[in-house]
């Protein structure tokens, strides 16, 4: 139930049901993706059949992790522009920094396949987690699925 | 982390970033629209500004009920397609008809406003939760959004 | 030629073409449907062609507007999260509230069908045009397609 | 097989895998919701559960109408811009007019709540699958599958 | 003409237009697609323009694949879901893994480049294609667009 | 203001509402990725994290070339199907020629890395411009973003 009458006001249809987690299990997606792009190795250019699956698998786990990264940027600005609203800026007046850098994140794991960058989204989003639960009196666990 | 090794198995993407918290946020959405369709009153046909008012709020309520169930049907597939392999069958023989009846209550929330149906595509969303997170050997709570 | 080097940091991909006229299209679709749907006269309920005919209308308009007004928001949170970097920051102080405030406006006119609300996003897309081509130190005409 | 040589040439990707069969589809979807449309009767104003199911069953052909119409564009779109090349225009010198019509028509259906213009444009892809398969040399049979 | 009153119960939207020949287009597609990329061979990597054609061609074609197995997954589940019916199980007991399988072959064709994936689900499709018109007692003729 | 009253009839929905500046930016984001695409080096295949990184690049460019080229051939169609209309084809007898090649020269630098071709796409785009504000009495200058 929701107990925060603030995020009533003008939203833009399914009031009340605004969940972190979209963009937590989006961001648990580019960091797997980051972690086996590191991991792969190209095979020498003279076998071909294992020069196919490396660009195959190459350029899904790139494209997957471009996508992931894209619906965790959308998911995280529908959290800033419909949920948290004027009387949210009191308590935490920080938070259209917050949701920039963390946009801003979500495209460095794209533009770069970097752990860090990864590890870096994961922390940012459990921090938009921290700040959502804490505007409406809830105390849910961040609770990862990989 | 993911302990369950039948998993890793031909995926198509992103290994063990499955969860179940997505098609409930969808279900949770359905449910909340279908509680704000049900209580909306039409107007006077003579009063021109409420009954635009009114269409546009209709119009923009049912469109977002047929969008989440949509959206809750393709997550549960994705479950069923690309999650749940041939061992599960063992421990769950009943997985293709569970996944296939919630498929179906998705399109009953679609063509009929109907609280049972979205009632009903809850417990089912909540029922996979359960058999998801079994299937895996981990206990994790049922938690709403809304 | 972008003449701004600090567009070209750590960007999503085409680097220096940003341009506030994709936004500017979306805004101007709103304000059309928006009109238009303030004209439409429901007919009276015996007369069920032109009843058919109003559903239709209303119905394709309303949808219209509301994925005009969901564009305009992408848009400009592409600009405000891509584009502009934090030594923008200095030069528009305001520009977090800025894009905030168009985003709720975007969210305004999809729930509501209320000229005022069109006409301000109009205004705030215009703003941010005046911001966006004033941070590449360029001079570029506000011109409607309408 | 595709026995059709100038089809190679500079496609957009899956050289030969084009098929009005994918236009067809979706025109008799608009036919078909068309037709529903056209015999849904309003409830009186004061049966409130009714006038809420008219309103669902009303939006959603409505869009679904939308949608196909759209779809059918799109698909001979693709026909006329990437499977027809410069030599079929001395077999096929309409073709541009063809497919400018088609389109339109596309557009008329949802438009209108039309049974001559959702008929028209039956005939329209039937048309256009005629000329296909007339320049593969080709004999496939027109099946509905409504 | 739909012969078959089982199809016309509690379905999403365009009853009776359902038709294989959507996901058929796209399983020749996913075909053609991996045929082509198994004949690509990689350019010496000091020919700069040879090589970024090849990766060019490579990354379309793998994405291209990716998309259209995809496309071929949601068509062949639309008709597990919205179409087939309880009563249908009776006549096909084997529908649920049926669909199951040709699902996960089209993730297969995703995840490999693999020729004979791609012929097996090709087969899938015909198969599906085959129980389908068969539900209707209807002959429709298995013709390939390539 | 639209001053020209052909516009009116029969259309999708905004009327009035058609801008070439939507596939303009489209098509300045295929050139710029032309562009950036043909300067990229292949790094030594036994430099790990540099090969990984020149793939994430490759792949992402080549992927948002191909969007954009889409996005640029879609907008054109738009143009030509919904916005002109038969009266059109008096002024502008090879309008239907128009479209067609430019919508081949999407499809061109989709399926190669051609600076040429982007550019002449840039023209293809300047030419409809010209023609389309030529069909409203209207002199809109030629702006680029980049």
């Amino acid at each position: 139930m929701n107990s925060d009458p603030i995020a009533h006001a003008h939203c833009d249809g399914p009031c009340g049901v605004y969940d972190p987690a979209a963009a937590r299990i989006n961001a648990e997606a580019v960091l797997s993706m980051t972690k086996k792009l590191l991991v792969i190795e190209m095979p020498a250019t003279d076998n071909k059949e294992a020069l196919l699956a490396y660009h195959n698998m190459m350029t899904r786990y790139i494209h997957i992790k471009e996508e992931q990264a894209q619906k965790c940027k959308e998911e995280l600005l529908i959290l800033w522009t419909d949920y948290f609203k004027p009387p949210h800026l009191e308590k935490f007046p920080e938070l259209h920094e917050t949701f920039w850098k963390a946009a801003k994140l979500c495209s460095h794991c794209k533009v770069e396949v970097n752990l860090q960058s990864a590890e870096k989204l994961m922390e940012a989003v459990k921090n938009i987690h921290e700040i959502f639960w804490k505007s409406k009196d809830r105390d849910v666990e961040w609770v990862l699925a990989s």
